[in-house]
């Protein structure tokens, strides 16, 4: 099977926000919160954060468990990786995820401003003044064969789909309304005709949006 | 995360048969015709037998595509394994499934008539005179600390299901009926006691009810 390129477990609002006005630090989502938006997948057991043994093992726990199934690199855009903008004041920035970032992989960070690739845990970051096209080759060279998935923030993903790179795409809505932000769509019509299409809702409330190329 | 005792993509009929009668060499599902019962599975991306690139990526492909998904063994009845009963005449017969069985770990069969073990392509086939119980702790043991997926079929299941010895389970259950053969339910509610339950219809036809331990 030839390796894709993966938008996977990418959640938006019932109004069709990726994010809330006002990235800063202390708010990664703006105004919108986080936890509202991720808490079909935070009830799961594989949840990337859990600490407790518990969680859920139906239909939104597929979905999460297959977030690492296959995937050799993902590419981000530079809103997902900081808050920051412009040139780097310094390099202490590292992303929002601690010690041990839940990619366990290559991870390319679209910027025009690059700085020195690093390694945290298993990941390894690196940053790249590039077009989509270009930047899956980078991505592609390093995944080893596998699929690069895609993970935001909305202006990324919305770059790729733009330029026709995708194959297959995983979209959550969760039952929230953000009203202004970073909008993603309005609604999975947009991409029917490129796409095939599945609308799955779950128990939790969250509807599962499943798309691949026709 | 703890390894786990999985079912996993078992089917049934609506009339809860996950075969029909009279097993043999050229009808492995008895009456029952393989091809309706397994039609949701064979027209996802990830299924094992498919041949050509194409296929959904829709619900049914995250089911297909998790089959493997942290699994490091399966126990099997000797009726998943072969035709034949009682004492073997010879050990000609390796099984249904070719030069590359879909198993790619080692494989339990669990039969009162023990043989050699014998490798094909990335599958190992080992055969114990076991309780349950005690196959669970050989098949933990070669797992390597990942999950044991219980295969099949229908007895063989019930056998676990009865010494409740399973975490999780997903049970698919086709649009179509058998009517007479082995039978696995009278629905979903004989387990909706010691199990959290969620039934998921598919644009397939297939309803997959997803089970884990309360």
């Amino acid at each position: 099977m030839a390796p894709l390129v993966r938008i996977q477990n990418f959640v938006v609002s019932t109004d069709g926000y990726g994010s809330g006005e006002g990235q800063s630090l202390e708010h990664p989502f703006g105004h919108a919160d986080p936890e509202t938006l991720m808490s079909w997948a935070g009830a799961t057991a594989h949840w990337p954060n859990r600490t407790d043994p518990g969680g859920t093992y139906g239909l939104d726990d597929y979905i999460t468990r297959d977030y690492a199934n296959n995937v050799g690199a993902e590419i981000m855009g530079r809103n997902k990786f900081g808050p920051e903008r412009g040139p780097w004041e310094n390099y202490d920035w590292q992303g929002w995820w601690g010690e041990e970032p839940p990619f366990h992989t290559p991870v390319f960070v679209l910027t025009h401003h690059p700085r020195p690739s690093f390694s945290k845990g298993e990941t390894t970051f690196h940053f790249l003044d590039a077009s989509p096209k270009d930047a899956l080759t980078q991505a592609f060279d390093a995944a080893g064969g596998k699929d690069v998935r895609i993970g935001g923030g909305v202006a990324t993903v919305r770059e790729f789909l733009d330029a026709d790179l995708v194959d297959t795409m995983h979209i959550a809505v969760a039952p929230v309304e953000i009203g202004r932000g970073e909008k993603f769509w309005t609604g999975p019509n947009e991409y029917v005709e490129r796409f095939h299409h599945e609308q799955i809702p779950s128990p939790s409330g969250v509807v599962h949006n499943f798309f691949w190329r026709r």
